[in-house]
């Protein structure tokens, strides 16, 4: 009987065209970027809202975003439990991303996200630990991905989010990161994957003072009403802001809090179960286009559709748009 | 003020030796699978379970296993909709599979999944639809992947889900799906996607009456206590059955259509929004292991390190473990 009841009440699972005002969106509107003559590249908008008791200081967060070879951003969130052993938190994230960006066209290196981590890591004096992810774009269509903890990224294709990454946590809220110290994680701990990109597809990428802020269909409503990546980008941050400071707010955060709490009673009794969680916000907001190169050359772009502005963005932190 | 309270109540996220009695697995007990003389293998085990009222017929899954080149498994899930053509569902699914498994050493496929699907769709001669995916491991311990629909995969590391594909769909419960018609996917239309894995990991992939019934910590609280692959394989699809024909469990499922009653009410005002859901359940387990490839020869295994079982499995249906 209750199968037979839910049996009766699924629904039919067989494509059919919908009946829907919204039609699904069909493939033709998209090109696989593997396809010949055809480059891809990323058109990126950036934003970073530091914590509000941090913002003259510029917050935690630093990132890097470069046009170079298609594409590449990264993002560092500066541990901020460091403050408390009087280490300024924000100087191991932004070396860290200051290496990055150094190490981008190192030879051996080759577009790899996570040798391009270890390189940067090694090179780091500050003493600290963050959270990391690097993406790099290959002209094939392929974004590569490195990621050490609990920043996040999420591509978004015919407004649906059809990717995402997952973040590595030791226990709730205490995430795997790339420390000076013998204690936290390495290069060799990092989440590395791929995805093929085709043309449209927008990633949205961020610290997790945006992830823990934001629900997906908040982020696929943004992106799907935004005019360009840096609008996108600031609407994301601003939004992602506005939960952060409202105590009354059902936040991804104090959601996944709630759903630990067995995780949280060794350490903390009076744990976050509402409302946002105040953060550094970094969003980075990019878009696949193609370019297509003359069949007879061997790799010059002669034409760039739609890449409203090419980015070519060195390392940054807070200063640039504290609200 | 708010922003205040919320701060204070932040837990810290800098990483201390915690206090809890389990305390993190440390990366000292996972080799990256790329360490030089070292070769990524996959242990596999499979379980199918069909719809309680198709399981006379065998149900309308599919999938295949081989240990070939590291290994590679494929899931199919028919499109129950054909039935009301008069179409079984199953025959499309079953010929992709097969499909699937003929042309694995096809030149022109080389380890690639998206290739292989093109070319198994391609070949079939039924009518119908099926979501389906693909994986293969690469002897570099890279998994590819590719995926049309709400066939799902995960990666777990050291008790966490560390990575998961996302289900495309047209709609709630509409997913893509690969078709004999021109209003269905194509290999192009794929989630196309890569994991670096580590020895030890565990994948656990299934059609979407695995994860329709069963939650993320159930799957991992079973892969940690099933003593191998293929008792793993039957705890959970035995555990996905069990809620699929429980009316009272709030499942994965009925949560998500809760969450979606807006797309829903044009075309069905009875959906479920409690209960498990009946379906046809594939379940697809795997180890990654590695093997030592001696130094002076050229890729000949040498020791099988804990690989418990070689798996050369042909394309199978619901016949071989029918409860």
């Amino acid at each position: 009987m209750a199968a037979s009841t839910a049996s009766h009440l699924s629904p039919p699972r067989f494509y059919v065209r919908p009946r829907s005002p919204h039609p699904p969106l069909r493939r033709s509107r998209f090109s696989p970027v593997r396809a010949a003559k055809l480059e891809a590249v990323l058109s990126i908008g950036t934003h970073l809202i530091p914590h509000p008791r941090k913002a003259a200081s510029g917050g935690e967060d630093a990132f890097f975003a470069n046009s170079d070879a298609g594409g590449v951003f990264a993002i560092a969130d500066g541990v901020s439990g460091w403050a408390e052993k009087n280490v300024n938190p924000a100087l191991f994230s932004r070396e860290l991303m200051r290496n990055s960006s150094n190490f981008l066209n190192d030879e051996e290196v080759n577009g790899d996200p996570q040798i391009l981590l270890m390189k940067a890591q090694a090179a780091t004096s500050s003493i600290g630990s963050a959270t990391v992810i690097i993406a790099v774009l290959e002209k094939t269509g392929t974004l590569k991905i490195a990621s050490v903890g609990d920043c996040g990224l999420k591509v978004i294709r015919k407004g649906q989010v059809m990717f995402s990454i997952s973040p590595q946590e030791h226990y709730f809220d205490c995430p795997y990161q790339i420390s000076s110290e013998a204690v936290g994680q390495t290069y060799q701990d990092a989440l590395v994957c791929s995805v093929n990109l085709m043309d449209g597809d927008m990633i949205v990428s961020g610290s997790d003072g945006l992830f823990d802020n934001i629900f997906d269909q908040e982020i696929i409503s943004i992106i799907s009403e935004s005019s360009g990546v840096d609008e996108a980008a600031k609407a994301l941050a601003e939004l992602a802001r506005k939960h952060s400071v409202d105590v009354t707010f059902d936040s991804p955060y104090s959601m996944e809090a709630r759903s630990k709490q067995d995780q949280l009673a060794h350490w903390c009794t009076n744990f976050i179960t509402v409302g946002g969680k105040m953060d550094d916000i970094t969003v980075v907001v990019a878009q696949v286009k193609t370019v297509a190169i003359p069949e007879d050359e061997g790799g010059d772009v002669e034409e760039l559709k739609g890449n409203e502005q090419g980015i070519a963005v060195a390392v940054a932190s807070a200063e640039q748009n504290e609200e």
